[in-house]
């Protein structure tokens, strides 16, 4: 008898990337196994991923680890992780680790007002900063251990939410593109739940008895994410029906496609739309498409030196109306202190 | 004293709409004023519309019609596009008409099956058949009319839900690109209201002491979109933040402009990718990036026969593998019968 039809989607989502990792790294370092770590909260999502790696990995000659990152925001968070590290060893992987990270401390947060501005200069709550923190310490973990990939556990539930995030940003395609499959310098980070529901992981579980934990976080209304899983997507699925769910996750990975299309695009028509002397000139602007066109004002304002979290729809619009409704407007201003104004049939942008 | 900030609003929404079609159709047939029609429900939206038409026209020498399409799917539904006709009249929209569809009447639903099938080949709801007859009405009464545009009363709330609509089908971006300010043959249709709230609409109806008839369709919870408005979206809301129905509207032109962008690319990339005999290379498709491929691959799908209404995702993502992921694969079959193939380094799609 074959294992349960849940353990053999996880097992199959995983060993499908590992043999994805094989395939990218076929010579790995001399005598050496690869090792691949899993990333792992004790929630469900990750401890189903943790057993389905422990399970695939001896079978292809892949060393499995876990690393827990203890964000220390809630008492007896270390214990917890301790805990964590145990389930881990006791699935089989090794190195099995609890990483400390300290965020979102109220030092921090006076140095920085009521939010904390993380890395690019966006501004981020308390969310994107335990984020922030937790996948540095991943980063530093595998770097230690000289990791060739780390496994996250998100699952396409948590694609949904993370594309109705972006939509509520009402920023473009880019951020309805969700999470990717593979991310991080070198492609280190892979997802290999990105189209397994939350469901099957929760039953995979179940079915191998091991124990989960919940983070209360997940269930507090006082979270974006928290409010969209509960409130949110429920409510939209009662409208729309069951697919909801699958169709989001859908538009992520199109998005993701058209958004890279479009800045291949306009990262190549940058380069045709300027002088002699670098600036850029507004006929030759003009003829490109708008979604190009604003995709070049947006790349130029940020290489001046306007904060890419910073600067909205509304920003790069006005700019395009020096070129696309010029009626000898004066400078506007972006964030950043950066200034665009049109000059003799030029756009130049520049940091004031 | 001015008039309330709601009349100021719609009003300068028409007028703005106005200018631009005088600015587009600089000499109008000798001798005659345009004429501007409004389709009217007698709901608040387009009796918001209807009078604030009925304002501006006249200043600017353009002639304001409204026309009132009765589904006829409602016990007295003729009676009540009477009165839809009088109020019109009696906000001095000359002429004043309406006019009678039949949808969905049950032996055109024997005909086909459960559902309707619209023009496209599209598999469509009662909702879509209403609205496809509703269009065809008011093309003919353009066209007998003479009128230059017909105004459409959607608002930015609308506009939030035809997104989501979009969102739910998981089909790409163009279907998150929701109503266009401009559509129709020549763009005929016009949405002054697209970046106006619903709230402004019924205010101004109020302050105007204008009667509005609330479309029992509207609040009726077998319908999607009134679920959406009624259940859906104020979820969304509650989870997301107030600004959930300008980040829509927003993501709908910004979705617009990139679909656009990425249509023109593949019309013109689709020439490059043929050989002599005007087959598709694998070779140069497989160069091309993703979105771009797909976009080629799903044209020339629909130009072979294939219905697009019928034409998913996930038959465009298997006749790519034949492109990304060649390992031998046989016929793929896609509706309409067609069947795409690969031979001897070319991608052949024709009807079986």
């Amino acid at each position: 008898m074959g294992p349960h039809p849940a353990v053999a989607a996880i097992r199959l989502a995983v060993r499908r990337v590992l043999h994805d990792l094989l395939n990218e790294n076929p010579e790995p370092p001399a005598g050496e196994r690869p090792l691949v770590l899993v990333a792992c909260s004790g929630g469900a999502d990750s401890m189903a991923l943790a057993s389905a790696l422990a399970f695939e990995a001896p079978k292809l000659g892949v060393r499995a680890g876990g690393i827990t990152v203890d964000h220390g925001l809630q008492p007896g968070s270390d214990a917890r992780a301790e805990d964590v590290v145990l389930r881990m060893s006791a699935l089989g992987l090794a190195p099995a680790e609890s990483v400390a990270v300290q965020v979102g401390r109220a030092s921090d947060r006076a140095a920085h007002g009521a939010s904390y501005t993380g890395g690019g200069g966006r501004r981020v709550g308390p969310e994107a900063a335990a984020r922030d923190a937790r996948y540095a310490a991943l980063d530093e973990a595998a770097d230690r251990l000289g990791a060739t990939a780390v496994l996250l556990g998100h699952t396409r539930d948590d694609q949904a939410e993370t594309v109705l995030l972006g939509l509520a940003r009402g920023s473009g395609i880019r951020s309805l593109s969700g999470m990717a499959a593979v991310s991080g310098a070198d492609g280190r980070y892979r997802r290999p739940f990105l189209l397994l529901d939350r469901q099957t992981a929760r039953k995979a579980c179940l079915v191998q008895h091991l124990p989960v934990w919940d983070d209360p976080h997940n269930t507090d209304p006082a979270f974006t994410r928290s409010r969209l899983r509960h409130e949110g997507l429920p409510a939209l699925e009662k409208a729309l029906g069951k697919g909801v769910v699958e169709a989001l996750a859908r538009t992520a990975q199109l998005s993701r496609d058209d958004a890279d299309a479009l800045d291949a695009w306009a990262a190549q028509a940058a380069a045709s739309v300027r002088d002699a002397a670098g600036l850029l000139e507004c006929a030759k602007l003009y003829a490109l498409p708008p979604a190009v066109r604003r995709r070049i004002l947006r790349r130029a304002a940020i290489e001046a030196g306007a904060p890419a979290g910073a600067l909205f729809a509304r920003h790069i619009e006005e700019v395009d109306r020096l070129i696309t409704g010029w009626r000898g407007q004066g400078e506007i201003n972006l964030p950043g202190r950066v200034v665009a104004q049109r000059q003799g049939g030029r756009l130049v942008i520049r940091q004031g």
